[in-house]
């Protein structure tokens, strides 16, 4: 944070009642956007989903929506106008505020500018808001809608201040700490936010100590205000009134699905001769696998279960409406693990909240749904067997390869080679946005991610 | 072939007048198809055309299109119920018939069925009609329009009886051979076909001899009713009378731009001591190239040209409409040689095209256009510099990299990373249609591609 635009300052200019007179429509009393983000979720993924969980010939929830478009994804350079591929952190950023962005940063302009919120808009015009993710709920996308820091890796209120992270030196966000005058890391603004349910992983950045103060973000919480939970009983029985806090993992939340015997994608075998010459000598394909159940999901709440728990507590006592943000996070970050049986059981939590949010709409007409990704990802599918598998030569695919065993008796094959690291690169191609016919005529066919918030945003009536 | 559906059997169930009561809308005396198929040209390449031919933050002419949806490619299985990456013989033929096939099939059906396609429906019912590819016109994608034969090598009296292909044996299609009572190799079925513009590549098709007989196929041609020409002068003085079949390269027509050198795609050089250990060494990334004209292409007649040609001559002394379909062939065929400038130059013919059929459309309102791909392809944008640069272990890409060097200035790195064989594969995601205001209500945001040819038929009246 840099310095703050006062929400005061934009909501003077954006009156719901200004809005409707702009656009010529009759404004309803009771509108609601739910935001559905599938994260890493390109067409290559929605594709694998689709081959794997509808059928080579079905199709899934989400291809039943009436309104599709392509979304030009943009991240601003440091060194050159752009940068072609973009991270969670950015294009969440320019989802939740409109605001191109430099990768890493959540809410955050380049000049490390706080940037006003869709969710921070909705709030404060008496909406009821919520963010549901199945990562920590501090993670890139779901604190794009309510944080300000300069850099994601700023969860909690002592890696804010610096030290290491995933092995490596990190920087922190020094001066966004509270200790500096600054909002505090992603935990603690998510607290001191005014969004009425987070539900999610993530409670270890809500224990960790504070190094300056040796409190805890949770410490701070009021329990008369808001609820905190950390497991599906409790979820199921929380108190309806006030402010919900759930946390149901340490970090992110468990996937539902694995390869057999936790496989991943692995690297063809090649013989010595190969190695010598490509067109001699021998490869050996991994394995096909099955995608089962991963011991470790065990009783972790699905992130259907948390977007109708969020959608119940929104939708109590409130004649206004509601902005919710709902993550299907780990079809990326299994994407990065090579693990296309991880992927497909999210893209299959993602469907489930899309079933819920069509129910939800089916009782509010004016409920604007959409589903879109954030970015492009590592996994394609590829050929089995090979286009040139009449040629007597040794075929496979560079990097790693996965073979999924389909419920239908076929075999698809994906491969992850985008990295020579053990995790895999995000993509730059333009992704899918899928909405229901409450879209009609609010999303165009070609958008660049900004005018996303600019639809979301005026049809809640914030912005003229 | 094995057997023949009589078109007169199809054509008894589906007069336009029966299908414009069906439809409960007034049959236009005049109505049109033009069907642009961008081989290979899935949501990777459509990003890079656009990043580099409209600026990543502008738009293509494609882009500026109403309506866009999602397809399913699909690809009937030899052993398993489907196969999950397509080439452009079976998809082709899916989108001229309507039925899904096996792989490599051109105008045939699972059981080497002869297939009616859209164009000889078309034709049959009095609309004009053409081809145009900048690959070979008896290639994959326009031969399936026109021609019927169990494999898409079978371009030639000659290699239809087997022989030579690609340096490796090649069974043919001898059963189609017009000496064993067939329908003829591809050449022989588009002078064979009632289709009044055929343009393209592929003379040496026309010119080898008929080891039987000794006669190529030119020399069957009646000059009388068929204009045969081979260059850019020839095409713009040509009579404008009857069918007109122009060849403008003994193969593929050259493409519009090359990397600096005629460089494409490289890989990474690694050092010594990575190849020992992933974490330690050094490596080199591939230069940066730029994309510069291809010498070889010469006064070969754009893309856009041959449509304009083909669009004129179709619309002489025409009230009934016609069917066109243009393909850019070389998408695909460059992303097959990794090289990225060279998909670039064909993504801009594309745009040409489009632009040519969208001012058709204007000066005839009932004209639907559709822009799509046959299959995915398997260029990837990826991150320039690597998510992890600051990870201080070297890392790079599996496969091939291009970085290009884009007008703006800034950087776009492309991965190939399908095959460790000299040519890429196709890859399984489904592709985007783009269409015009006249698709409204046709299109739906998912189809399968078989649902394509039942639009573009039911358009023009050719099916209830």
């Amino acid at each position: 944070m840099l310095r703050l635009i006062a929400l005061t300052t934009v909501l003077s200019i954006s009156s719901p009642t200004y809005a409707a007179a702009v656009q010529g429509e009759e404004q309803s009393d009771y509108r609601s956007v739910i935001l559905i983000i599938g994260d890493g979720f390109d067409d290559q993924h929605v594709t694998m989903g689709r081959n794997y969980l509808a059928g080579h010939d079905g199709q899934l929830v989400l291809d039943g929506l009436p309104v599709r478009a392509a979304v030009q994804v943009q991240t601003v350079g440091k060194t050159a106008p752009w940068q072609y591929v973009a991270d969670s952190a950015n294009t969440a950023t320019t989802l939740a505020t409109g605001v191109t962005t430099h990768m890493g940063r959540v809410g955050t302009g380049t000049d490390d500018q706080d940037l006003v919120t869709v969710l921070q808009l909705a709030s404060a015009a008496g909406f009821k808001t919520g963010i549901v993710s199945s990562s920590s709920i501090t993670d890139a996308t779901p604190a794009s809608f309510v944080a300000h820091v300069s850099s994601r890796g700023c969860e909690n209120p002592d890696i804010i201040l610096g030290g290491e992270l995933y092995g490596n030196e990190y920087e922190g966000c020094p001066q966004d700490a509270t200790g500096n005058g600054g909002p505090g890391s992603i935990a603690e603004q998510i607290l001191s936010s005014p969004v009425d349910v987070a539900l999610g992983g993530g409670l270890k950045h809500f224990t960790v100590a504070d190094p300056r103060t040796g409190r805890a973000v949770l410490d701070a919480l009021d329990p008369s205000t808001v609820t905190a939970v950390t497991d599906r009983r409790a979820l199921l029985s929380a108190d309806s009134s006030g402010r919900l806090l759930g946390l149901f993992a340490e970090g992110h939340l468990p996937v539902r699905l694995q390869g057999t015997d936790g496989r991943v994608a692995e690297e063809p075998d090649t013989s010595m001769l190969n190695s010598l010459d490509w067109r001699l000598g021998s490869v050996t394909q991994p394995e096909p696998m099955d995608c089962v159940p991963n011991p470790d999901y065990g009783d972790t709440p699905s992130l259907a279960l948390l977007t109708e728990v969020a959608l119940a507590r929104l939708s109590l006592n409130n004649d206004r409406g509601l902005f919710l943000m709902v993550e299907s996070a780990s079809i990326d970050k299994q994407s990065h693990k090579r693990n296309p049986c991880g992927s497909i059981g999210e893209i299959a939590q993602l469907e489930e909240v899309l079933a819920v949010a069509l129910d939800h709409a089916e009782s509010h007409p004016e409920t604007l749904v959409i589903v879109t990704a954030d970015h492009a990802q590592a996994a394609q599918i590829v050929p089995e067997p090979s286009l040139y598998a009449e040629i007597p030569v040794p075929i496979y695919s560079p990097g790693y390869v996965a073979r999924v065993n389909m419920p239908d008796g076929g075999l698809m094959t994906i491969n992850y080679a985008t990295s020579s690291f053990p995790s895999e690169e995000h993509t730059g191609a333009n992704v899918p946005l899928f909405a229901n016919t409450t879209a009609d005529g609010r999303i165009t066919a070609f958008m660049r991610q900004r005018e996303i918030y600019d639809a979301m945003a005026m049809f809640l009536g914030l912005l003229p």
